[in-house]
């Protein structure tokens, strides 16, 4: 039988909570904030740079602007770039067909299956880059992974970056920080990737705003230093609405896309041209204890969000992905963290931090959550993907030869696409029961600390030139040297 | 400050993975199924039905018949319809603003955070039946919420339709297995809602198709005996996809959709414009193990495909939603919940079984799983209402008096919207992790655990009028009395 069709994968499907009405709406309510209250700059040449410009600089460093400076800035930011890796099969294309996803940022614990909770070191540091380096869905050795807390604070960003170059061959992220710190890491960068001009875009650097309406003196200067050596700034307002924002959706994400406009117009104005990614990471305080919410609907829909006004702005989107408040790799874990990573792939979010291991709304790190959420990723991904429709997968030829109370399992058919169109799970359990309890009845939490034995068993360094590596080597411990000697 | 703005709950989102062109493709598919393969239907009155309205049989019960009549019955069946509970306040419009949410179907065993793992009973229905009473997601009773395996097989249908009428007061569904149980249960209904001719239409039955391409003489049966009722068949093709189905998701819905359509069309001949539901809750198999897989983005795939094939048909549409294939209420129980959920919810589907307590592909129930997917669907639904943009909220003012470094807390606004656009989570943690701690370190499993105490001891039975409970009494056990003797 012929049927005269042939439907590739579907568009894939967007969920847009903001709509064309709604994101015009934030946006003009973000241009009222800046022109009639104005964002706090606390850095001088960011203010010189504004000044020259065209915009106003109260004696509070509160920077007010016309809608059009700010319009026109953002409007020169590209739509997409290439974020280049030491290993250039690593490439990716923010703003392209698929996201930019990396670890969990700025941990300061870590808890295993085996041992719970403790101090983040080191040593977990370089667990989650192999972890990184392994799992597919994990495409960036991001940065900050763990907060090490066995190494000096003025230095851990050296020991850091040195580990995301050496462990992975990965787009890597660096300190913003600071200038200094920024030059500091972007200097190891261009040593790893022997272009130490930086000729291309190697690194991002994520430049969080300090709500309400601040953009303070380290993250400014991180982001000059960025957007001057033609690097990544991931702008982003982190509003915890309630507290350092509105007490609404609304009020939270026009706060939001005020501090972020502000910030894309600093970069802009520095480099015209410099890319930047539009960050929504916004979540809720939970007004009973005061905490954190992240693993909630309401940061799902920020996400949503972030989608929404990274394509008003026509600049790539950022946002947080697989979160959650649970404190322990449980039900609660996988729920919220599927939750948020469904809303920021279907909400069209290009640039993901935290895809993989966060627990404990951003304060802990596992690594056997790291391995389970990049399952969920590949179901995502799964997801998102759709099928195709046309005539041989429509198999009618098929249908109508299996008669009634036949079955279809061995058919050709069957096996030429049963592995195209069904996901065949890495990790999780797809046994029977009885086959599942004779295995050792094994919660998800235990097959993830399986798997990060294999992968830590299996795990060998991705190649660097013998000289590079020295370079690195060398560089890193002059870099180490100089600020110990000056604290 | 004034903007002009007034954004209403934004339109809900919807995934749609077919499209318009593709839920064509699916349609043509099975009218060429049927016309030219023809569904074998194993009932002699739905054959003479069919056969007066112009199909042909063949000496297997084969039936082809042309797409118009298929068409023409299909386009009779309603819209919608409101399922009438024996408390009014708790009717529902399938096919309206809601879905209906009933309990998961089938189960054979229960697994529990105490005693682990054992077969269903009588006394785990109750449970069941009191969780649902008192969950909010949950709006009906459902039927055969766990398989009691501690009365005769024969009379269980009695025995827990007596109950679902008796710990509830929503929607119920009824046995479909057959004319005579579906009779049986339906006469049970009338009683409890005190009208016993079913003037309305007071429950609904589940009809599975027997793919590859059959309708056996039990559901049939069981579909006959609900459309003449006026009560509501819901008609599904389960399709373990590359065993009763082929192994891709164009050739499965398709098939699916053959399936189903004939038996829509039985129901529509049988008494035309009775109410019907479609479904498609099929899924793939695990090919390295042979089994079910419902936990899967197929899964996701299938039930979006139920909620556009629905629309297209301008039916209400079924499928599963809270699946799994973990064994445990663990990480792999809470993603692969969610990632169904979600996708069922925003994919459209009105009418779902399986929204609370599966675990294990179906074979168990978990009464902790039960109070926790219902946090999760809290969830879903907090986050597909989306939110109002307009003046108040977007709250220009508030952002104004704010000044950098200071914060929102306290604010009178924040008061005022904190509790409408932010969720108050019922039941995960949500606390520091120091409180986590203190308070026992609880899993979500064993927060589960408490609540299902915390329900069970404040469970009261919803009024029933004690004539009302007294015929039921009466009834059921004439009933259990006449089914026995004839054993």
């Amino acid at each position: 039988m012929s049927m005269d069709v042939d439907l590739s994968t579907q568009p894939t499907p967007r969920i847009d909570r903001l709509g064309e009405e709604g994101a015009q709406a934030i946006h003009d309510a973000a241009m009222f904030i800046i022109e009639e209250y104005g964002i706090q700059v606390n850095h001088p040449e960011a203010l010189a740079l504004l000044d020259d410009a065209g915009a106003s600089v109260d004696d509070d460093n509160l920077v007010t602007a016309d809608r059009s400076l700010v319009e026109d800035a953002v409007s020169g930011a590209p739509s997409s770039f290439t974020l280049h890796a030491r290993n250039p099969d690593n490439d990716i294309e923010v703003g392209g067909a698929d996201p930019f996803r990396a670890p969990g940022y700025g941990a300061p614990n870590v808890r295993t299956f085996e041992d719970g909770r403790r101090s983040s070191t080191l040593d977990d540091y370089e667990t989650f880059m192999k972890l990184a380096q392994l799992e597919g869905p994990i495409n960036s050795a991001g940065y900050n992974a763990v907060e090490p807390t066995d190494v000096p604070q003025e230095v851990k960003h050296v020991e850091m970056v040195k580990r995301s170059l050496e462990f992975t061959d990965l787009p890597v992220m660096v300190s913003s920080y600071g200038a200094d710190r920024a030059a500091t890491t972007l200097d190891m960068v261009g040593v790893a990737v022997d272009d130490p001009d930086l000729s291309k875009t190697y690194a991002a650097g994520l430049v969080n705003t300090v709500p309400p309406r601040t953009l303070d003196e380290k993250m400014t200067g991180g982001l000059l230093e960025l957007a001057r050596q033609g690097q990544a700034s991931v702008v982003a307002a982190f509003i915890q609405a309630g507290a350092s924002g509105p007490g609404t959706m609304a009020g939270a994400i026009a706060q939001s896309n005020a501090e972020n406009l502000m910030g894309i117009t600093i970069a802009q104005l520095a480099n015209p041209g410099a890319p930047v990614v539009y960050g929504i990471p916004s979540s809720n305080l939970d007004m009973r204890y005061g905490s954190l919410s992240i693993g909630s609907p309401e940061s799902a829909l920020f996400s949503c969000a972030a989608g929404t006004m990274g394509e008003y702005y026509d600049v790539p989107s950022f946002s947080g992905s697989s979160l959650t408040d649970a404190k322990t790799v449980d039900y609660q874990a996988g729920f919220e963290t599927a939750l948020v990573d469904l809303a920021t792939t279907l909400g069209g979010v290009d640039f993901m931090l935290h895809a993989a291991g966060i627990l404990e709304s951003y304060t802990a790190m596992s690594p056997e959550k790291f391995v389970l959420d990049c399952e969920l990723l590949r179901f995502v991904d799964r997801f998102q993907e759709g099928y195709t429709i046309d005539e041989e997968r429509l198999a009618l030829d098929v249908v109508g030869e299996i008669e009634p109370q036949e079955h279809f399992l061995g058919e050709p058919h069957t096996l030429k696409f049963a592995g195209e169109d069904f996901l065949i799970p890495d990790l999780v359990d797809k046994q029977s029961h009885g086959d599942w309890e004779s295995d050792g009845a094994k919660t998800a939490f235990e097959l993830g600390h399986d798997r990060v034995q294999d992968h830590l068993a299996a795990y060998s360094k991705p190649e660097l030139d013998s000289d590079l590596q020295a370079d690195l080597d060398r560089l890193a411990s002059e870099q180490r040297d100089a600020i110990l000697r000056e604290i």
